[in-house]
């Protein structure tokens, strides 16, 4: 099976939000075995919304549209599919007690408005939100469903994995689509690219490779194979490309460079501590994006000012002075500092110029030191990244996590 | 002017990656005055590329098509191109010399394969690319214009900006959509709707609400006006709203709470250090996403171990025992404790459970205490905020920064 994905809102055809709704409706319809062949954006006009659901509908035996649900005057959705459809909009009376009730237990006036969200096009399927009131639909047109979800994210994740998937688990009778992502950092595509080639890789497995900064993820998809086939296939196309690439595979499908680290940690029961300046808090931030990283991190310093450096990380004074802030020595003495001030068994430590400004020839945009220490010894890299601020930051903060992660799984700090 | 973008990859359309750059050419189009009526996400399937090129070119003056022109089996978009505009593939030589000379810059040996970027349809012009060895296209065909861009974000832009847009300003000779976004915060999305209607709105002018947790945009739009005239009456509006809604308000446009709050801090030549526990850095990393920010943050703590709560903040351990990590008091503590340790004229805490485990009946997960001291006096403030981890995460930050931005308002911290 496969579907297309309609998401309705001028502030995602404007550009001004992140379309993040269909990022994660893709994956989830994606474990379910159902390609998604086309995301599409629209903006709050009728004709338009109206139009494409039509096109769609021909085309896929589901459809999924999110957004223009609420109860303000720019939420055509409803109108459209009734419109797209040629089914009237019924007062749905449970909707329409549930949308009261959830107006006096959060101590609001109803606004007339709110109730709209109670008509549902003949025939649909209420699906229960536990969020708001926009509840979700469901509706069978001959061969095909439409679904639609209110466009406020956690609501519509909510009417997702509640009510949509455990109908669609039941709806879906294909046989799965099985992917493996190979996480990598450190070597650049064409790299990665050479590398695939030396391995032996049947013509049904589908390679997709997505660069980003520093990372590159490299995914295998099998089609219409029975899953255990497939995850045969896949284990022997991992282990040949794990093979390869050495420790710069540095996980699989939804595992992060923070995530496993924090499993090394956790393992090794080491604790860690980080002295900042340049990324500002963005290293210590994915650490602690981690449930559970409270185990393993004690303590994150932001040393913006170089006072602070010399005050909380011991950073002496004429160190700064003379190889100034941005500098390997100053990169160690932070590292060792935070170790050594929150008793931890490792020590990361970034300073660099993240920019615009601040550059000079000696020292430009996108210099970066790091310094990492496991009370054993310490060592330092200068790193030169090429971006604007938050480009730096991130690369920065990627090259720092994944050279603790490199020295964690030797044990020891190490090039 | 109308344009619809096409955006190619596997990646986007399974939901691995978010599709960052449509957001990006759909905001910098927005300001050229020209409306995005369709955003499109495709696999990297021949068949569905070359049709929605069809369908797109046949219905729009501007089609920009992104990804999939890279040197890797899995790049389909030039071979789609010239399939749907029925215009052969011919070698472009100065390209080929440019990615001969950037393999050699790049002491890496040419791949056979990375010389089909050289390729560019029949009568196509090649738009350089300083970044990378796949230029983009720039094809008229009749009176529509088709662009192709690659999909690294930071290729796409640097075409986009250097050569695209330029472009697209001599084509442009429409009158411009002009919108102004109202950023607020702390009022819910019906609460600014009644605030709406209480404000005189020509029918003309387009409004759309968009929530994110604790904020809510609101945008007006204006269609062909002169820009003269839509900005006044941009400014009587955002007046209007501005005076029902007070300091809820925070900014407008691109504008964000990190960055007034820094303007604001900037003009009183003031300072700010910050103690972090559940928000685990989140909060920093905003703050010194500011270009300029080293001149008023000085210190970041991110006390994630309760000992480092009493020895970098000088909580009292029996504090800690007393009331637990997450409480008032020791928000107070390490408001007091930061502000005084970096000597800085303002001190913001946050101590919270941002799960998923941690929390009990009488402290569920999403508690959050948030402390900010001034020096005169500290208060502190509880929130209960609802969703996963980094939903908890986010709102803390918010909640945190805005308090302190009201403060910065009225000079010294309120409530």
């Amino acid at each position: 099976m496969h579907a297309e994905l309609l998401a309705v809102g001028s502030e995602l055809t404007s550009g001004q939000t992140p379309n993040t709704n269909v990022t994660y409706l893709a994956r989830r319809l994606q474990e379910l075995g159902i390609a998604c062949l086309r995301q599409i954006a629209l903006p709050d006009a009728s004709a338009i919304i109206v139009e494409e659901l039509r096109q769609a509908l021909r085309r896929s035996p589901l459809v999924i549209v999110t957004g223009g649900l609420g109860p303000t005057v720019d939420d055509l959705t409803l109108e459209a599919i009734a419109t797209a459809t040629n089914r009237p909009l019924l007062l749905h009376p449970p909707v329409a007690r549930r949308i009261r009730a959830f107006y006096h237990a959060h101590h609001r006036r109803l606004a007339q408005r709110a109730l709209r969200q109670a008509s549902v096009p003949s025939g649909a399927a209420a699906l229960p939100n536990p969020l708001g009131t926009a509840p979700g639909l469901w509706l069978r047109l001959g061969t095909t469903v439409l679904v639609a979800l209110p466009g406020v994210p956690r609501e519509m994740r909510a009417i997702l994995d509640g009510s949509v998937l455990p109908r669609l688990r039941r709806l879906q009778r294909t046989r799965p689509i099985v992917s493996r992502t190979i996480r990598t950092i450190g070597w650049v595509e064409l790299q990665i690219q050479a590398a695939l080639k030396q391995i032996l890789i049947p013509p049904s497995v589908e390679i997709g490779l997505y660069p980003h900064l520093l990372m590159v993820d490299a995914r295998f998809t099998v089609r219409g194979r029975p899953r255990r086939v497939a995850v045969r296939l896949l284990d022997r196309l991992e282990g040949a490309l794990r093979r390869r690439l050495g420790h710069a595979v540095y996980g699989i499908d939804e595992q992060t460079l923070e995530g496993v680290i924090g499993q090394l940690l956790a393992r090794r029961h080491a604790t860690l501590a980080i002295a900042e300046s340049c990324t500002g808090g963005l290293v210590a931030d994915l650490i602690t994006n981690v449930p559970g990283s409270s185990r393993y991190f004690l303590l994150g310093v932001i040393a913006y000012h170089n006072r602070m450096k010399e005050e909380l990380l011991g950073v002496s004074p004429r160190l700064v002075a003379r190889h100034g802030a941005v500098s390997e020595p100053v990169a160690r003495a932070m590292a060792e500092g935070v170790r050594r001030g929150a008793k931890a068994d490792y020590g990361l430590a970034i300073t660099g110029i993240a920019g615009p400004t601040g550059g000079t020839v000696k020292k430009p945009v996108g210099l970066v030191d790091i310094g990492l220490s496991d009370g054993r010894r310490t060592l330092t890299r200068r790193c030169h990244f090429v971006g604007d601020r938050s480009a730096v930051k991130a690369q920065a903060a990627q090259a720092a996590l994944d050279w603790l992660r490199r020295s964690l799984l030797r044990r020891h700090v190490t090039r």
